[in-house]
């Protein structure tokens, strides 16, 4: 690495330590933000450190905004009565996206991941039990369909179901558009599993 | 995109600008960088901003580096008369890592590529013909083997050749380890072309 500027080499590992960044792309990434012009560099720079400053968890959900609440929860359209827990804001844009739910969210940060050390107490969990102090009548469960997310689902699905409140979960399945040949035997079995009458 | 907060939508968009990088991943980028500590995020920053402020070109060789003449350039121990013409300073390190090559470089930082406007006033050309004026004993053409790569070595050696100085190019052909059946023809037919008698 010494064949390149000691300014060159420590932004090579500052972007190598970005997720899904090899050492290869780190360096074309490198020697691509040196060739750009000043000024878009320093706006590259700024925008950065503008969004680290101004962007914090939403009060209520905890999904990154740069409000106190964020608009959905502020929302006086949406039904406050009905939570989907995600794992992240970006699971919550992905719902979003289709226009159709107009219930809250409430997103975790993460997913219990004892392997990785994460535990109940590492995601955004004391605030979900917070919420349901108030008139919730259903807890949707969209944590993903993996080991962890799984792993937190039945925790908030043993933690809510004594208090009364309704709790379901996403449907697991073949994925629209999937054909049934490429699909795991873990989803294959699954959809099986939660066939419906039709 | 509206999802998200402008401060976050910004940074995924000047994410996403980055080469190789796509909406997907910007995504996960700018999510990425939101989570880590002010601290880490600020010197992530700030090694930008350094890295474009003190990274500049060599004034003999033309590759990137923090002084005025990059070490190579500059050390004594290296061979002056004999150069070798890269496109970028990657490609120059490529090189400098087998340890063996003891001439010196000249790094056009691009190469004719006339589709994309790239013409012979838009590399470091001009830099290497005051080059020339100067003891050269050999120039070895190590530009890319690609159509541009290409274009450019012929144009160097039909600058270069009626100088009387030494015009070389590094050897087109199969690669060590390579397996003959994964190649590609045109690289087979420069190997056959390129044969060398034992």
């Amino acid at each position: 690495m010494d064949y390149y500027s000691s300014y060159i080499t420590k932004l090579i590992e500052e972007l190598g330590r970005l997720p899904g960044i090899g050492s290869k792309s780190a360096q074309r990434l490198a020697f691509y933000i040196i060739s750009q012009p000043e000024e878009q560099v320093k706006h590259f720079a700024e925008t950065i450190l503008s969004a680290k400053e101004n962007v914090h968890y939403c009060q209520c959900c905890c999904t990154l905004t740069d409000r106190d609440i964020c608009p959905i929860c502020a929302s006086p359209k949406r039904d406050h009565s009905t939570i989907m827990v995600v794992e992240t804001t970006r699971d919550m844009a992905a719902y979003e996206k289709t226009g159709q739910y107009e219930g809250v969210y409430h997103v975790l940060q993460g997913a219990i991941d004892p392997m990785r050390g994460i535990g109940v107490n590492d995601i955004r969990l004391r605030e979900l039990i917070e919420r349901l102090k108030g008139d919730v009548q259903e807890v949707i469960i969209a944590t993903n369909l993996g080991v962890e997310g799984d792993a937190t689902a039945l925790y908030l699905r043993n933690l809510i179901k004594p208090t009364g409140i309704k709790v379901t979960r996403i449907a697991s399945g073949v994925p629209v558009g999937g054909d049934l040949e490429c699909i795991d035997e873990v989803t294959l079995l699954r959809a099986l599993n939660g066939r419906v009458e039709q």
